[in-house]
C-alpha cells in the first residue's frame, strides 16, 4: 500500500461491522439467526406484487435511461402526494430523490463538513452515519441517549465544554438506530432551538417513523422545524419497503437544491430510474399504507416476543429498551460481559447480533449489543434469544 | 443561505449543463432532436426483455435485501464470467460493483485526492469526472486531446512546468467523451511510464470500449498495466445495457478493496441490489454480445449519417472527429462562433447539444461542441442537423 498515493481522509474511512459481520456469517452455520442487520422480514417485503408491477414497469423503453438528479418526476409526484397529511408532507422545491438515506447523510455531510469541523452524534448511534461525517474528517461530540433519545440537556453542557458550535448535529429522532428510543416532543423543540443560537445544520434522519406500533406518533423535527433551512431532513423506503431498492430523499431548504443537484451529480449521476418507476407504481396503487399496517403489527408481535424471551434467558443478566416502533432492542449487559467476545462465541452458537461499540466512535459501549426484531419470524426470535443464552454461558460461564 | 453554515468545498461544486439542458428541454418544442445527453438510443436498450427478466428476478424475496457492499456475489460471478477472454479480464479480489462508473470516479477521487492536489484531466473531458474531482478541492490540469486521445508528450511538459507530481491523472483512453478520441497503444504505454514514474493514481475510465464499430482493438490501460497497483479502471453497464441502471464497477488492486468497501458503506452502503439481479440474469442469458453487436452496427450508421449530413449543412463551416466507436463527435467551429449562444438558439429551433466549455474547466472551447449520434435514429439525425444549420444561420446570419 505504501506506493499509494492515498489521501489524508483515507485513514479515517471506518470499516462497518456490519460488513464483517456479513462476511462472518458466510462461514457460519446456515440456519444462523439473523438480528445484526437492519433489515425488514423478508416475508413482509411485497416481492410478489413488486414483481407483477415490474413486469410493466420494467419493461417500458424508457425506463433505463438517466432519471433527472432531482428524481423522475413521475416519483416525485407519487411522493409529494404520498406524505401529504403526513408529519413529513413537503413540496417539491424541498425535494431530492437519493439512493437511499445513506446518499442523503452523504450529501449533508459532504455540504457541510469541513475538516476539524464539530459534529454532533447520539451515543450510541448508527454506525454508517458517524462514518460519513469521519469520511469528511469531523470531529465527532458523542451525546448520551436514554429512554427519550438524545439527552439535550447534556448536549448543551458538552457543546460548552468544548468551547465552539457544532457544525452539524446528527440525530435519528424516532426508534433510534440502535437504542429504539424516541425523543420527547420537548426535547425535539429545545434541538432545535439550541440548533438556531448555535447556527449548526441540524441531520434530521428518521428511517422508521412510519414503523410506529404503540404509543402516539410524535411531529417530526421536519414539522417542528416548520421550513427553518437549518433543518436538513433525511428519508428512505429501506426500511418501509426494502434496503435493496436504494431509493430514498432529501427534504431541505429549496436554497439547497442546486447545491444538492451539483454535488449528486458528481456522485452518480442519478439514482436508478427503473427502482424510481417501480416505488411510483407502488405508491401510486395505494400500497403502502396497507403495508405499514401489516408490518406494525407483525413488528409489533416480533418485539413482544423478543422481550419475552429476553426475559425467559436474561432475565436477571441483562437489560432491554422497550420501543414504540422500528427495528432494535438494544441489551445491556453487567460491566465485565464483552459483547465483541460473545459475537464471535454467537457466531458459533449460530445467532448474529451487532456489538454494542460498532455504534461509538469512542467505543462506550463495550457491554451492549443492539438486536433487530424485525428480521425473523417469532419462532426464530425464540430460537436466536436462546442460542444467545448457550452463547453466553459459553463465554461468561453458566451461572 | 448567509444562515447555512457550508463546507468550504461546497464551492468547488459544480453544476453540470447537461442538468441545466435537461431542465431547458422541458421548456421547449416537444419534438426537439436530443444530440445532447450521453444515452444509448431507447430503441437500443433491450427492455422488452429486461421486462421479462425483471418478472421472476424482482418477484424473488430476497431481491429487496441489502447487497453485500463489494457487490451481490451472483453479478459478480456473472461479470467475471462475461469478462473473460476480453481486455478487461480480472479476478474477484479486484472487483467492487459500484453505482455506475459516477460512483467509482467518486471512489477514486475520495480515497487519493486531498484539498489542493494536482489532478490530470483531458482538454475536454468529461464533465461530471472532472467536477468530481473538484469537489474534492483537486487543481485541475488539463492536457489536450487530439486523434490519438491525450497528448502525453504535452503532458509530461505540463506537469514539469507545474513543477510537481500529479496526485491523481484522470483518463478516458477510448472513444473518449467528449471528444471521440483514441489513445494509441504507444500513448497508453507511455502513460502508464510516466504513471510510476511519477507515482500517481491512473484512473483508467473506459465508458465505451467495447462499442468499437470501425478500426482494430487497443488494449485497455488495465490489461497493458499488468496489475499495476497504481491503475484503477472504472467500468459501467450504463452505455452497454442503460444508464438508468446505476450499476458499474471499480477493478483495483486487491489491497485497495477493503477501502473501498469502507468508502463506499459511507456512500450508499451498497448498491441497489434488485438491478444487479437484473443484469447478472441478462449476462447469464448470454444476451450481452448479441446487443454489443446490434448496437455496433446501429452506431456504425448513425455516425456515418451524422458526418454525412455534416458535411452536407456545415462542409465549409466546421470540422469534426471521426470516432471509431462510441457515441460523440465533437464539432469545431471557427473561432468566431460561440457554441453556448448557439445552444440558447439552437433548443430554440428544435435541436439539443452540449456546448464544448462545458468539457473543459478552464473553458478552453468556446467555439466546439459535443454531439450524441447514439440516442437518434439516422432520420432524427438528418433532421437534427439541418435544425443546428438553421439555428447557425439564425445566429450568424445565413452564409
Amino acid at each position: 500500500m505504501s506506493r499509494l498515493p492515498l489521501a489524508s481522509r483515507t485513514t479515517d474511512l471506518v470499516g462497518s461491522v456490519i460488513d464483517s459481520s456479513t462476511s462472518l456469517l458466510a462461514r457460519q452455520r446456515h440456519d444462523i439467526v439473523r438480528f445484526a442487520m437492519g433489515s425488514p422480514a423478508a416475508e413482509a417485503v411485497p416481492s410478489q406484487l413488486l414483481g407483477h408491477l415490474a413486469a410493466t414497469e420494467l419493461a417500458a423503453p424508457d425506463a433505463y435511461d438517466y432519471a433527472a438528479t432531482e428524481g423522475d418526476p413521475r416519483l416525485r409526484e407519487a411522493l409529494l402526494a404520498e406524505l401529504d397529511g403526513t408529519t413529513d408532507r413537503t413540496t417539491p422545491e424541498r425535494l431530492l430523490i437519493t439512493a437511499g438515506g445513506m446518499q442523503g447523510l452523504d450529501l449533508a455531510f459532504k455540504l457541510f463538513v469541513d475538516p476539524g469541523d464539530l459534529v454532533v452524534v447520539e451515543s450510541p448511534t448508527y454506525t454508517n452515519g458517524s462514518a460519513t461525517a469521519m469520511s469528511y474528517q469531523a470531529q465527532l461530540l458523542e451525546v448520551p441517549v436514554d429512554e427519550e433519545g438524545m439527552q439535550v440537556d447534556r448536549l448543551e453542557e458538552l457543546v460548552t465544554h468544548a468551547g465552539r458550535a457544532p457544525k452539524a448535529i446528527y440525530a435519528i429522532p424516532t426508534f433510534q438506530n440502535p437504542s429504539g428510543a424516541s425523543m420527547s416532543i420537548e426535547r425535539r423543540r429545545r434541538l432545535i432551538e439550541l440548533t438556531r443560537r448555535w447556527g449548526s445544520l441540524l441531520i434530521d434522519d428518521d428511517p422508521y417513523g412510519r414503523l410506529r406500533f404503540a404509543g402516539t406518533e410524535v411531529p417530526s423535527l421536519h414539522e417542528l422545524a416548520d421550513g427553518d433551512p437549518l433543518v436538513l431532513s433525511v428519508r428512505t423506503f429501506s426500511k418501509i419497503i426494502g434496503p435493496g431498492l436504494r431509493v430514498g430523499w432529501i427534504d431541505a431548504d429549496p436554497a439547497l437544491q442546486q447545491l444538492l443537484i451539483n454535488a449528486k451529480q458528481a456522485m452518480d449521476t442519478c439514482t436508478n430510474m427503473p427502482l424510481q418507476r417501480l416505488v411510483a407504481a407502488f405508491l401510486e396503487g395505494g400500497h403502502l399504507r396497507d403495508h405499514l399496517t401489516t408490518q406494525q403489527a407483525a413488528y409489533r408481535e416480533r418485539k413482544l416476543t423478543m422481550q419475552a424471551a429476553l426475559e425467559d434467558w436474561f432475565g436477571a443478566l441483562a437489560r432491554w429498551t422497550d420501543p414504540e416502533g422500528g427495528f432494535f432492542l438494544w441489551v445491556t449487559f453487567q460491566e465485565s460481559v464483552d459483547t465483541e467476545a460473545l459475537f464471535e462465541q454467537a457466531l458459533a452458537d449460530g445467532v448474529a447480533f451487532i456489538p454494542g461499540n460498532a455504534f461509538s466512535p469512542s467505543k462506550f459501549f463495550p457491554n451492549a449489543l443492539r438486536l433487530c426484531f424485525a428480521s425473523s419470524t417469532p419462532d426464530r426470535i425464540r430460537e436466536g434469544v436462546a442460542r444467545l443464552r448457550t452463547a453466553y454461558d459459553h463465554l461468561v460461564g453458566a451461572v
